[in-house]
């Protein structure tokens, strides 16, 4: 079965469940699905008999068709529907056969596939997202006070904790699980128009039949088709970029923070795992990396959809059709790199006590700014800013540290009032750590309120 | 005053209120709101007097600063707030000085200064959206029966009628107003973290620093800061590129319907509007043309603004300034294509005898569908599609019509029972709109559900 | 085999040579052929026994290796290259086994059977571009006289002929062509570095092994490794975004004139060529439709190439990964949408009658530039411009005509000398074509010079 | 003046002599210097008097005209040129009003426009990547022999130089540099087709003017007008595109190698160079920052062009437009990134022993590679890896060090003949350096080809 991905490339790009399910199976069984669900609404307006529906839906099994004979087929149209149209109706008896389609045109059929196959996916995508963020959650938790260097622009700022690190992987990751839940409520939405969105087929009976095949295909029944008001498609685009920019920023970090330099996490290994064809010394970070190489992959899928989204007409000339692989690879992307970043986070191991190492070989720099703020009390804030400036450059450039390059203003700090006990305290980073806490607390309770499932 | 836009390209990029009004100037004041706003804040809780929290408010005037000379002085920094707080601190007596900037970095300003900017811009973006939709509203209603050819695949498809395009249109902008609303509800986020995001230099008033911060500025309060985790930018990326797309759909419709060969629409004239450095006779649809050169760019900056949200630990080396002018643009471009559609929409004048005269012109061929449908009832499926498409291939090879090309199957309709009157009756297209009305309705009703203003 | 499309939607985006070809065999084959030419470089600079390179070039055949067994046992590396390795190693006997994949790192054999599967792309790319281009060539020469509307902004210019359109489209396809086969010259680029670039494992001899093996894989040896330097790819990238750009160019105008309500194309039809689930009458057109479904998703895929060309150190942590398929799209696409263009125009039908009524119907507002122009030379530039603005917005808007219209100004003419016969002539379009010919020729001589074939 | 970017966002976008002088103040004269560019062409073609192009030329300076005037007036055409010509005319005298804009039309202006603009940027760009690459050329040189650990997916590899890492840099801006110096040969075309792309208004003699008006802009005449095949364009997108790509990957490399625990580069600071507005301390790497800044936006830009390719018959309607400020702005970021990376290693400090102290960190572990390949002589590959592998994860796990994890292997080393000294001699990094020489040679020579002038 043909999927998303070369295979080869599948072990990073289609991995976990949602990934690996989107193939060409699915995507059959997902076309023929509508067909089925069309057959009962139609059964159910009475417009065909009960009978036929039911024989088209049992015959609506992807297992019984062949994708490549329908391919094959499909090049005269420019979409699979007619050909899958054609196959359907000859696999049925004739009174059957006549049900088959009714009222349809190619692009409800294949548009509300592919939002079949949304509410199909979505549920393996939250839970990953959901596994995802009870780890952070754990990290939060058990590292509320480990002390770590706060890094800005890849350099060292001030302290922080790996616990207040993780509270904002986790809040992240519920954000953007959240909205896409909300987009499962909302935008999970039948197309149902006929050929140019009249429904003509149907007379007076288009929107009883949108409603019953609605209910059966258990998709919302839009206010009205939106062939080519693509906004429901835009709206996913926009909840699957926003996913993988939340995993791709927690990804980056976890191989920053990895460099053998910095030594603060490491993945769990086991079997090869990170393994390289030449270097036997190799353990790489290989979860989070393929991660990464996941979600660089989504913003331009997004583009593509909303470019797309400008549709002439009833229907595009293009537009719609380049449409249809971009949406699909970004679920595939955004559900292998929750998939992955459920692997890197579940294995995590944290060096709490490298996290420290690294914290304290700045010798005291990372807590300029809060000498600087003690002694705005006593000096002014410009003077103070001037001091401690001038000491954290000379601390920086000879690596005696901060508290022995404060030593050369000794007289000044005295004339301040500053004692050498009172400055060593300033420069203890577990007094200065702010609303960490309060923000490890907000984003364990949001996450406890957005619940642990989807 | 340098604004997102080159000045001559701005008639066309910079168009509208809220598009004008993004420049230097409003940069400058928001950067200077949010460090007034700061004062307030610290002034509320205690830890600034009063009179150095209103001495920065009234200082806070972006008319006594020199954008020019700031930006020479932001170099050093990479970013303008270290320039914008010494400026500021060197306009005010030094206690008032003291105040300035105290607990914040430079990404808690400029964030912020963002915030507040899509703030003031929101409203005109939805009014435009909001007359837009208003002006479609009143065409669906004015034009709920009048007969044009749907056109799928740049292709004659079924009758439809204008109304019904028009609700199409008006339900997508109404659908991004929305949606835009929401995000100004939620995603309106105060930014406010201190150096590395635990707000350290305020000791544990931070958090109530925080709120009355966010009450100052009429932000939302966060979880936590979000300095990395660029989830809101995300979110308003997807909000204001959804927006594009809706509008550019609109636009493109209207410049192909203007087309001379179509002539079912026009855009008002007036002043040379429309007009060529050479060529006295045009009369291009300059706005709807101009919508769609904004919106043609959306899509990209949002894909940038997602890719940026990759941001490395507490502050980003390189991404997070990435975002800034992409973001801003996007607001740009958003607002100057929904005042350009606006402009379309007011002035159009529909040409209703040319749609039905268009409609005619492919002398029954529209109602092959219908044909077909009502002969499958006598033939079945199979015997109706085969003769109405020989019927129609016929018609299109001779230009002869739909109805002579089924005289050559006049034995074959007889003995099925099809006069000539029935027959007659299948090719009126007014008989043929099903759902079309309730479809109008229905997005009229959503419409006023959704407010006639933002 | 799967592909890099989902089969059923493979119809359009995986159509022609090239497309068909890019699939999981034809990437282990290059894989396979990277490991097996790089024995043979060994072999030829004595490092391995020419025997163990025969073995190994015996055994490195796709069709003995299972691609879901390596894609299963690539996870735990994060590419293909170590599970490849270690099955062709068990292939083989032991003296042989050793022989395989010495000196190199898994990128080097990636990076190369990318540019082997690009050589072997190219020739159907460029084949057929020649012949879409040869088509034009051919409408070119003989639609040299025929006169059209010339459109500007999707409204009436000036005549021109559908000679010049068609020597446009040719020489764009032509330029394309001519810039993938210098790109086929310059960066079919080895990559073979080994671990970090320095081929260390090879000792003094590694450039030798790297020549040999350029050789045997006929590609061109570098400079020096390009593991994080990706100039070649980011020059495919821009080559094959230049062709889909020039194509969706062509596509998208021979889908405007082929508009019902335009006429002036139409592609070949047959066999349920263009036709609709539902809709007995479409003949749309298809091939140029789905040629420009291709090209809208090239653009992003080029984004995506270039911003992972931020390759950190001497291999990436994520961004080489995430080249693999976009590449391979932009290969697929580019060439799918080739093949489609070359359909379209293959059959491509010229309604030159109607081109010509489309430019009467008109009557003679495509001609009030000229009629300007002359006046110019009686009024002057000013009042001539507004005197035919005047006529031109007058005819437009009752639709008389322009010779009607200026009829108005009957006396401001006769005092400038303008007889009526004169003012008939300046209306005839044929003699007011400028340079078209000129154009043509020049278009046809350099397509002459770029050659017929690849 | 107006520029492409905020002023006070402009210290890092607008920075270097390209990106500061793309201002509207350029634009204006860019285009005035095409239409007094004509009038000389009309004048040598003896279709207007020489007095009146030397009065045209007289009159077109920037200075002389208010962009905001021009800008408001802009509005009604869309585009700026029918405005400036007015203005131009109003100027002059009549007769040599007359002489202006004779046989153009805007689209004519203002992409000749666009490409003197580039014309006259070009030169700034390869000075500065001339300017970064002697830099790197110095330090390919002076480090040829430094070593430093090679690290791949931001792990420890095997030993490189920082010379060899430096002729990367260094052969990667050659190439960008020489890609663009190429199509300032080749793609710098003049744009002169008047309104419908024949010229028509010149009769016979359009293309006698048009070389005359390459010759006056020194811009390349092209075979034919390309007013809607943008391949000129999407030209420059690549190449701009990939040369920010270059740029991009240097400048990650150092802000990766100037992070604190790794600590191998530094930029130069000096004046608050890299300061914050908030911790003493800071010290940011803020040239490689700003590069990087730059650098993420262009491939979206690059995506805009060649999505914006797609236009329509003679003159697109919305994609023309949308070109406008994407491709001045990937000039200027192009051009601000160039100059930031020169700036970036001019000053850059090599830390050779914290280098070499990285590397001796990891205990030998960057030498398994070699250690395996050494051993495979005597125990064979499989048996081999397998054995440092195991040695290379006890020396990870208890951070002893490779060597004294392989006497754990005392025995089956000692039984394959292997001495401790040759194990000792196999840990030494100088031995294991391969063909990193003669890379760096060959990169020295390359440049040295290449020139150091642009």
């Amino acid at each position: 079965v043909s999927g998303l991905s070369l295979s080869l490339f599948g072990a990073v790009f289609a991995h976990g469940e949602l990934a690996r399910g989107l193939d060409d199976a699915a995507l059959l069984q997902a076309l023929l699905d509508v067909e089925a669900g069309l057959a009962r609404a139609l059964a159910r307006a009475g417009l065909v008999p009960p009978s036929a529906a039911e024989a088209v839906t049992r015959a609506a099994r992807a297992a019984s068709f062949s994708s490549a004979e329908l391919a094959a087929a499909a090049v005269a149209a420019g979409n699979p529907v007619p050909a899958l149209v054609k196959a359907l109706r000859a696999a049925l008896p004739p009174s059957a056969a006549e049900a088959v389609h009714t009222g349809a045109t190619s692009q409800d059929i294949v548009d509300s596939a592919l939002m079949v196959l949304a509410a199909r996916a979505l549920p393996a995508l939250t839970n990953d997202l959901a596994a995802a963020a009870a780890a952070c959650a754990r990290l939060a938790e058990v590292h509320r006070g480990t002390i770590m260097l706060g890094r800005t622009l890849l350099q060292p700022a001030t302290p922080i904790t790996f616990g207040l690190k993780a509270a904002g992987w986790l809040h992240a990751l519920d954000t953007a699980r959240v909205a896409l839940r909300e987009l499962g409520r909302t935008q999970l939405l039948l197309q149902f128009g006929g050929a140019a969105g009249t429904l003509a087929v149907l007379g007076a009976r288009g929107v009883e039949v949108a409603r019953f095949l609605a209910e059966e295909l258990e998709l919302r029944e839009p206010i009205m088709p939106w062939h080519t008001q693509r906004g429901p498609i835009a709206a996913w685009a926009g909840g699957l970029g926003g996913c993988a920019a939340a995993i791709g920023k927690i990804a980056r970090d976890i191989t920053l923070l990895a460099q053998a330099e910095v030594g603060e996490l490491r993945e769990a290994g086991g079997e090869g795992r990170g393994g390289s064809s030449t270097m036997p010394h190799k353990q790489n970070p290989i979860a989070s990396i393929a991660a990464v190489s996941c979600t660089r992959r989504a913003p331009q899928l997004v583009a593509t959809l909303l470019a797309c989204a400008e549709q002439e007409h009833e229907r595009a000339a293009g537009a719609w059709h380049a449409e249809w692989e971009p949406l699909l690879s970004l679920w595939a992307l955004a559900g292998s790199a929750a998939a992955w970043l459920r692997e890197s986070l579940a294995g995590l191991q944290v060096d709490t006590a490298r996290m420290r190492h690294n914290f304290d070989a700045l010798r005291g720099l990372p807590m300029a700014e809060r000498v600087a703020g003690e002694l705005a009390h006593k000096l002014g804030k410009a003077a103070a800013q001037a001091l401690v400036r001038d000491a954290s450059l000379a601390a920086a450039a000879d690596g005696g540290g901060l508290q022995r390059a404060l030593a050369a203003h000794a007289d000044e700090l005295a004339r301040a009032g500053v004692s050498s006990e009172e400055l060593a305290g300033w420069l203890d980073p577990s007094g200065y750590l702010g609303s960490a806490d309060t923000f490890i607390d907000r984003a364990l309770a949001a996450h406890a309120q957005a619940g642990h499932n989807s």
